[in-house]
């Protein structure tokens, strides 16, 4: 194992920070690097929106589902699937633009999280720990409002980053036999149930307190109802019509 | 720049693979960096098909445009998101599952790249070359069939990977002043101007030879036809309903 690979396994998401800044270089540096991923067809279908804002940093915080350290963090991030400065580029040179598509929602979502990802790990190869703000997508039409994101651009994620304050264990992963399949898709209940038990035991002794569930359990809440009903009306309204 | 940072400023997308083959245990660590990528509320909502059939390599380079490294690659690996996994475990713990929801398609699309950019960086940084296969959205329903991808699952895109035969060059980005925006959305078409005048000079310096072009002239075919327009129906049909 190389460095960087050691760097990458040993994620984990930080959500307390001391009150060292992020400095403006740096967060160049990490934005440049993560520009540096793959993109679809060069497109470069996001933007990244740096509050700093006092005001507009608590107001997230509380939308994202009261997550204070939105707040607290050294830098707060939005990542956005942009998809305006594209087509207004093309409309620009004379070309008429369909907007709307499934496909063009799949394009900028996966161009923004590939992008956030080098970000992600740029941070913490300088020493940063992240986290990962799906929360955002609670309220995502009043965060847009706060920070002007036009129409066909809209907030994936956000993400906190800053000098860790705290040490959390790394979560264990699914057993790689469960994800990495060979020719074919094939089952992996049993993988699954013995992820169980792990996951069971790491819950047992894990840093943050002992709690008794497993992975299958702990999923529950995320489908047992509509989970964020609001995001297919949100994203139509905003120009994604996923035709 | 930390080494890590270099590595990740360095990509560029590698079509041209030399024989050597890409070990077994080097594709593990590989996947295993790329589990421990963040995931939303731990769902890990992926799976990796590793397809070494030739038949199905040939067929898969056919079906993704005519992309023929996909079938010469050292190792070709599809990236699925995968609802599939995660809503059976929790059925089985008893839950009542609601499938479908817009949400959900949005969390294993951002799952799925967050974990396939940390295969990519764990690959480049073990010195092997890599390039995404969009194209595989061209034909999703054919490929699907060909490894058999249930019902909950689709595989968003592929990655060639191998070592290098070739050493393209880097290609320019967009203004990190156009992606990072303070506080704000702001608007970017000086930027785009800016960028559409460097990339032309990229292209008439290129090593692939020069073409006479620009980002924004580029992007007209994205976007002057509706891009795979099969992919909303095809989505539906495998249970991501975008409800």
């Amino acid at each position: 194992m190389n460095p960087t690979i050691e760097l990458l396994k040993s994620h984990r998401s930080i959500r307390k920070f001391t009150d060292q800044p992020v400095s403006r270089e740096l967060l160049e540096t990490l934005i440049e690097a993560g520009q540096a991923a793959a993109t679809s067809s060069h497109v470069q279908a996001y933007s990244v929106i740096h509050v700093t804002n006092p005001a507009n940093r608590e107001a997230i915080a509380e939308l994202a589902g009261g997550q204070s350290y939105v707040a607290t963090c050294g830098a707060f991030l939005l990542f956005c699937a942009d998809m305006k400065r594209p087509t207004e580029a093309a409309e620009r040179t004379g070309a008429r633009v369909v907007r709307g598509m499934t496909e063009q929602l799949l394009v900028a979502s996966v161009d923004t999280a590939l992008m956030a990802q080098n970000v992600a790990i740029a941070a913490e190869s300088a020493g940063l720990g992240i986290c990962y703000i799906g929360g955002i997508r609670n309220n995502p039409q009043q965060i847009s409002d706060l920070v002007g994101i036009p129409d066909h651009v809209f907030p994936v994620f956000g993400m906190c980053l800053g000098y860790p304050a705290h040490d959390p264990d790394v979560k264990p992963r699914l057993p790689v036999e469960a994800i990495l399949k060979e020719d074919t898709y094939t089952d992996d209940r049993e993988q699954v149930a013995a992820y169980d038990d792990a996951m069971h035991a790491y819950y047992q002794s894990r840093k943050g307190g002992p709690k008794d569930t497993t992975w299958s359990r702990n999923l529950t809440p995320l489908f047992d109802t509509k989970l964020r009903p609001h995001m297919r009306e949100f994203l139509v309204k905003r120009g994604f019509e996923m035709k």
